[in-house]
């Protein structure tokens, strides 16, 4: 057996073009396909460019057309046939770093750039790329040679400017050296099979036990439905800003169910609630005269971004540390404009904000407060609002579907509520809601809502009828979180350390990066089971964990396979166990003492709240009994209802003062004079 | 009959709440439908606690219910009868501002905020949400008095805190007061009658004019088609960020499309090319040393924010002007690292950036470029890929589908595009376009792009559907480029006054915001024909314009119509000619000088590229002859087959490095030592 890491050593000292590849890029060549011939990658179809391997090649082709296509050069995911057949020809694929008889020549002439320029201008067709790169390499000597010379991308590059792509590599190498460069896995969801994906092999299923869809919303039968009918009717985009033919009844429909979600004067959708977070921050934080924003030291980057971009003062509070935040409110006069900027739930430990706290400080110290409900929208309260609302749990259920605010709660007391289309919603955007003015203030001065194209009406739609649909039906969160529950309880039964925390997000401790990674990895190839690892800088070095999202798509015998899958690659990769962490006096909250009780925490759907008492909660499903995700006919046929509403008597829909303008517009000189009253003219 | 200027200000004078309540927020009451009872308004909902008009609404609704529906409460849009009828009786409904006998008692009572607080804890319903809105009026005081009482949202304010309501109200008024505050429209374009749109209501069919879907591919059938199948197949959300569950098959394959369209080594794709831009340029420019970036003028607001979020030095360059450029390019070393970001297609004005001079000049000052496509993909070029592509057309058209850069070439020079997929592509999102290293660093630094969820598979199938179609087909963007010049002809035989510019871009100057808002409401309501104005900031002051898109879709017909509704709404407005404007020296361009030819530029699209010389050009379509958009069926089977290459045989289809991960994974072993072996093995 050839040693491959040796070989490509060797063939890299021998062929002057992979001599002087990074070796990155030989790997993103080898993956690529060539656009031209699909069955071949690219570095195959440049190797039919050399003098040598060109001949060859051809040979091979033809000996190939007649093996079938998995085992011809089409095949990179790696056939062991492809290196049988090579290895007894001992001829091997430029791709793999083919031995090549005309390198030592080749490489003679590399030696020196002037050499390989001429031979360029010369127009040699066999070289002409590599030896171009090899030039720009030798003409370039503002920075020290590194071990693996860079390309460049400088085609008139002198010694004295500066060398943007020797940057490039430097700052990647950077990432691969502290092991945060991220590799994407290829994972293809599968909506009549949630939640089971496939990989880049459509024959290899796994289970997803890590996506954001946390109630399989993305698959839900109305949503499809809507989406479909607005695509056919609508088209595939909007087709401008909202200022300019982007503005539809499609979107002024959803904002009107999001205020009346949030039970606030008004909402604005935007691209993402990563923008939505950014704009809004950026844009109050600047506008405000010598605000002051106090930021939970856990929050997301969205905010962190925001906060940044407004230029305003930022006061890092500790996290969920509403003694740290009072000290720190307390230092600046009660007439400062302040913003108290946090979440709800925080994505990547569970835990939750003390909201009502934070309430409470604010209007002591004359704060606004900025609530991220990404991770809660959906999944909390009885419409589905967020843990805002699930703090009033039964006044905001006796509510109903009123637009008004229950007086004094949590969620009324809220200033600015953000949230997310894309998790629990199951589609993409985000949002802000709040009083009509404060709305209606970033609407009219955040750039990153006003100079981008609106999201395509369809998203927009399907949206909404996800929201009308959860409103209705809490039957899939209910069983989320009986999934929830159940998880942990048998993670606990195996000493599976998890992060504790209330809320529906189960972090696996595993404590170090490569354990992390490799723990994914093995759940992934051994198990079919996917769960991505979180890794610095996502979270602190040491506390690298498997971050595992239960849905109530998942049936008793997946959750069974996820347990034993971990329990095993735990033994196998001889990862740390929670009596370990309590050894080492406890890690992220796990083991800090040595009974499981006492770092329990209580969650914040109740037995009450779940129907455990009276019965009426749902069960989880079963693969063997042939279940799938159950949905509820009531909650589909309101939101369609919704959605049938918006689509035929949009005439009257609609919630946005911003939006009356067409109906403004047919009495366009009243209109000038009186906004209002040409409205009811 | 009744002056109605005059009589709400007698109501709000009578009445405690309408006189305590903005008339903007009593305009949005009065616009948005009550939740509970969708056939009235949430004011007239409001109204039917008062104890007063709540028994004479109840009245009203029951002889209103013998009406027909459009004349109930349900009409908000204004039906002159429900007028007739409220006059008859002498009773106004409470959103007309009604006459409310109990005003003068009322308005004692509302004069101290502790009575009222009082009345309000004492649980008084017909007041509660009034009086308690004027006992937070009356208990801030920190705000000097206003014309008219702001709303507060702090229940516990103390005259010590800010007024955070007052001060976006105060921020709103300011947009109102320079004419910039913006009224959406309500357009619904729909694709089975591309170029129409509804309004909000459905009945109201309007012409849209100023849609940056360009091509119509929003309603391309290839593009409709892949994207109901993978939202069939793939459900309408990603579920997660690319790194996390949301990273796809067909994320790395509309990559791969983008990469080979511009011909680079690599492309990432973002929400929108807002984030992209903005992601890219704060990215780039705040780790580079020493990084300045130079900025055109008339750059978008995305680009000026990345800047701005770079915090790196930005010097402004005026726009187009290369002479500008290079004296404030040589004023730095030349190994100071330097971006030059510009755009190809400006968007308000259509003028086109000098690509090849400011590569000569990146070049020579050791500056990289970054040329903003946004409004030019699809558009220019044989394939599509811009106006970069543009410069080399039959060198570029002869490379055919290769990956392969046509070196030398502009598009070759440009360091990093970037271009949307919602504009002539017909979808959502944007994209960065470079070298491996580049897009990769981007993509491992940017928060924008990681911290996000990806876009939906849906939209992101139909983009690279879309790409594929307009790169088999040239003749949507030949057609809209030559209806581009006609409509420009049809202008000038008018005298209506277009900026001067070779791209397809029509601005029809107006030169005032307030007669540019009223061209825009006459065309809309007088003629049923969609252009939005276009005032400051987003052009300076006195050069408001009409910015109108002409597409492959618009009709003979509907363009006669545009052509005659322009010049009778300039007459009806008095709006300068370009007579006028050459009369006063000339304005944006227009009429600087006295003869048309002076000022006419050269369209980048050239007779022979347009088919005009061999005959081959497309045919304006004729609605009177019953023609539709032409579909090119080749391109629709091409766009076709890539999508199902993508579908099926996924295993050996993509680009990426980073996207290879899972097929990695099965040797987790081998690919922690050698990853690029472990791909082949």
């Amino acid at each position: 057996m050839l040693d491959k890491l040796s070989s490509i050593a060797r063939f890299k000292s021998s062929c002057p073009y992979l001599g002087r590849t990074k070796t990155s890029t030989l790997r993103t060549m080898a993956t690529s396909t060539s656009v031209r011939y699909p069955a071949i990658s690219r570095l195959t179809e440049k190797a039919t460019k050399c003098p040598i391997m060109g001949p060859a090649l051809v040979i091979r082709s033809t000996q190939m057309a007649s093996v079938n296509h998995t085992n011809s050069y089409a095949s990179l995911a790696g056939k062991a046939q492809v290196d049988e057949i090579h290895k007894k020809e001992g001829v091997y694929p430029v791709s793999m770093g083919g031995v090549c008889p005309h390198a030592s020549a080749a490489a003679a002439a590399a030696k020196t750039a002037e050499t390989i320029l001429a031979a360029r201008k010369a127009g040699c067709p066999a070289h002409a790329h590599s030896s171009n790169r090899a030039a720009e390499v030798a003409a370039t000597t503002a920075e020290p040679p590194k071990t693996m010379a860079p390309e460049i991308k400088q085609q008139a590059a002198t010694a004295s400017t500066f060398n943007y792509e020797s940057f490039y590599s430097t700052e990647l190498e950077k990432k691969h050296k502290d092991k945060s460069y991220r590799y994407f896995n290829n994972i293809n969801r599968l909506a009549a099979k949630f939640p089971v994906a496939h990989t880049e092999s459509h024959a290899q299923e796994v289970d997803v036990w890590c996506s954001n869809d946390y109630l399989g919303m993305s698959k839900n039968p109305v949503v499809l439905e809507t989406m479909h009918r607005t695509l056919t009717k609508y088209g595939a985009g909007a087709g401008g800003t909202r200022n300019i033919a982007g503005n539809g009844q499609m979107h002024l429909a959803l904002e009107d169910e999001l205020a009346n979600l949030h039970r606030k004067q008004a909402a604005l959708v935007f691209s993402s609630c990563y923008v939505a977070n950014d704009a809004t921050l950026a844009t109050l934080g600047s506008k405000l005269p010598g605000c002051v924003i106090f930021s939970d030291n856990m929050n997301h980057a969205s905010m962190i971004q925001g906060i940044r971009h407004s230029n305003a003062r930022k006061v890092i509070f500790k996290h969920n540390d509403t003694a740290d935040l009072e000290q720190k409110l307390a230092q600046f006069p009660k007439e400062t404009p302040k913003i108290i900027a946090f979440e709800s739930v925080y994505s990547m430990c569970g835990s939750v904000g003390p909201i009502e706290k934070i309430c409470d400080l604010a209007e002591e110290y004359g704060a606004i407060t900025f609530l991220d409900e990404v991770h809660a929208v959906g999944m909390y309260g009885p419409n589905g609002a967020g843990v805002a609302e699930h703090l009033d749990f039964e006044a905001q259920q006796a509510m109903g579907r009123s637009a008004d605010p229950v007086k004094g709660s949590a969620m009324d007391r809220i200033d600015i509520i953000t949230g997310t289309l894309g998790k629990a919603y199951g589609v993409v955007g985000g949002y802000i809601a709040g009083s009509a003015d404060l709305v209606d203030t970033i609407r009219s001065y955040a750039p990153g809502f006003i100079f981008t194209t609106s999201l395509p009406p369809a998203n927009v739609a399907g949206a909404q009828a996800s929201i009308a649909y959860q409103k209705e039906y809490m039957g899939d969160r209910r069983l989320q979180h009986l999934n929830t529950r159940t998880l942990k309880q048998q993670f606990a039964a195996f000493d599976i350390p998890v992060v504790p925390g209330p809320s529906h997000i189960v972090p696996v401790l595993v404590g170090d990066a490569a354990l992390a990674k490799a723990a994914s990895d093995t759940l992934l190839v051994e198990h079919g089971i996917y769960v991505q690892s979180i890794n610095y800088p996502t979270v602190a070095v040491g506390e690298e964990r498997l971050r595992i999202t239960p849905t109530p798509g998942h049936t008793v015998e997946q959750m069974e396979h996820l347990v034993r899958a971990t329990t095993e690659t735990f033994d196998k990769l001889g990862i740390k166990r929670r009596a370990d962490w309590v050894k080492e006096g406890g890690r992220a909250g796990v083991g800090a003492s040595a009974s499981t009780e006492a770092e329990s925490v209580a969650p914040i759907w109740t037995d009450k709240q779940l129907g455990l008492l009276d019965g009426t909660a749902p069960k989880m499903l079963s693969s063997s009994k042939g279940q799938k995700t159950v949905v509820d006919l009531k909650a589909l046929s309101e939101a369609q209802k919704r959605f049938d509403v918006t689509l035929e008597n949009a005439s009257f829909k609609y919630a946005n003062a911003y939006g009356d303008h067409a109906r403004a517009n047919r009495f366009p000189h009243e209109q000038q004079q009186a906004p209002f009253l040409s409205v009811q003219a």
